[in-house]
């Protein structure tokens, strides 16, 4: 993580908190180059490969992913390839275009994309960039969880939305760097006494439960994928990396309604000036809703992830 | 100043500072309650007051100056009366009847508004909370200059919109503050040497040349006032308190065409996903149109200081 960190630094921004009231953090992820943390992952995939292949780099998203990929490979001077599912907004592909990437929009959802760019990374070699199921990527996530716990001085639990899950493991991971041990085991009455690290809420819409599902199956099952948050939380599986880690300790599995994000969404923008996209607005309608509800006295962190949204939708949808 | 942050501590947020280059820095002021900083200025007025009269607290406005003392008042259990003249945007006149104040909404500008609320305060005895021209108002306002030198180490230059002068005034106090003699001095090579303080680059727009119409006449005069940004830096003259300190030396007035408040607005949804209005990104104009040019290495804070606009607008407006 701290290996990925320094990897990365200088290329993406060290995105700042906002405490909105006593003990109660924004991680403002939505500010990041591209408008969400996907490009922590991106550059730290494709600067951990060595020498890159003639073909670049190809990724398959539902859009944020591949933003960031053709912004990390722009920034790199290498060819990158996107492929995104019909589902993924007019803003995103716009944003695609003006990036330079080569885009193929196929297939119904995110695994539809993926499947095809999976063989045309076959044909062509190109290095692969996965949204959420590599090491590298979940390590380039992480470094969010890093920054957070040094931003806030340390916190008791850290809410994260969860679509193939690469953020929050890498958060998970992040948060409970050495530096970290101390300061969240200190304060609040309710960390378990010996706690080592923050509490990870790992938070999905109802409608996309990846996470919930495979831990209710006890290994990573494919859901139906659908409702507001689909073009940034719409993976079909958790990934296997991310099961692994999250399906550990001290994480808990949270599921909202698309209402909820909606509201989420809304307020983010009236309340506090924030323009997020639903996915982005996912783990602060834990919160809002009451779906987490945190113990007097708790520090709490809400990773505010994604902007790429239509702004005229703000304050309407 | 101290005193003035020591009073508003709690009331107001810490906004963040984002680093978006090395060396360059946003102050993120939008993202303060009720969009403005203006709560600054509002808050340390009203409670360095003392015991307040029956009448409540009253205050003419472009708008965010209302709505930062109904939020004020709001949250301190005071009546509260605001006057807007028509030029307010119906974002804003919105927004204050969320607040519960008690609007009138008369005359074409500002300065009509002002008027008529003179005239009530005068028959109410209601404390007067004025826009930019009073001491409190402009030690609560540079709360925010104190914040960024903490916050970033010590900038060589800070970019701030004008428009009656109050909130550049106290910044030009505000980071002038004791501890930041040492950091202001240190590092960059533009900085003259001895320095003890940041330059203050004081944006207006063409339009509406308050400060820089005063520095020509050698005191403050009216202007016309007109234009994207008249309805946050739409003064029709500076300030007494505010023109004693910006006609100090470390002071340069810039002036930008309403077309550079256009762009750097887009620019700072595009790029940024920060959602200004437009008085609220006339300082990063400045930057970004090139009327002011930093030094190789010159440590530079731009204030984005206001966010109550449509968002139906960014992209297109
Ligand atoms: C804004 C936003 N939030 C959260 C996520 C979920 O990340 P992950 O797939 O790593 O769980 C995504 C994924 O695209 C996203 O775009
Ligand atoms: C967003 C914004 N920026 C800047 C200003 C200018 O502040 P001042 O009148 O203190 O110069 C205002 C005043 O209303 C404002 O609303």
């Amino acid at each position: 993580m701290r290996a990925a960190a320094r990897r990365i630094d200088g290329l993406v921004l060290r995105t700042p908190v906002l405490e909105i009231s006593p003990g109660l953090w924004f991680k403002l992820e939505l500010l990041q180059h591209t408008g969400s943390f996907k490009v922590r992952g991106a550059f730290n995939r494709i600067l951990s490969a060595g020498e890159l292949p003639p073909g670049g780099v190809i990724a398959a998203s539902g859009g944020n992913h591949g933003l960031a990929v053709a912004y990390a490979a722009r920034e790199l001077g290498v060819r990158a390839e996107i492929f995104v599912p019909e589902v993924t907004s007019p803003v995103k592909v716009a944003g695609l275009g003006a990036l330079g990437a080569h885009i193929t929009q196929t297939g119904a959802v995110y695994s539809d994309a993926a499947e095809a760019a999976a063989k045309r990374a076959a044909e062509t070699g190109a290095l692969m960039v996965h949204a959420y199921d590599q090491p590298e990527v979940v390590a380039g996530q992480g470094t969010t969880g890093l920054e957070l716990m040094e931003q806030t001085g340390g916190v008791d639990t850290v809410l994260v939305a969860v679509g193939g899950g690469g953020f929050a493991a890498g958060i998970t991971l992040g948060v409970a760097g050495p530096g970290v041990v101390a300061s969240g085991a200190v304060g609040s009455g309710t960390v378990t006494p010996g706690a080592s690290r923050p509490r990870i809420v790992a938070v999905e819409p109802e409608r996309i439960p990846t996470l919930n599902a495979a831990l209710r199956a006890g290994r990573p099952v494919p859901v139906e994928v659908g409702g507001v948050a689909a073009d940034s939380l719409g993976a079909t599986q958790i990934g296997a990396t991310a099961f692994e880690i999250l399906s550990g300790p001290g994480v808990e599995s949270v599921l909202v309604a698309d209402e909820a994000i909606v509201t989420a969404r809304r307020t983010l923008w009236a309340r506090h000036r924030l323009a997020a996209e639903p996915g982005g607005a996912a783990a602060y309608a834990a919160l809002l809703s009451g779906a987490y509800t945190p113990a007097p006295g708790e520090r709490v962190a809400v990773v505010v992830c994604g902007s790429n949204t239509d702004p005229a939708t703000l304050a309407t949808g």
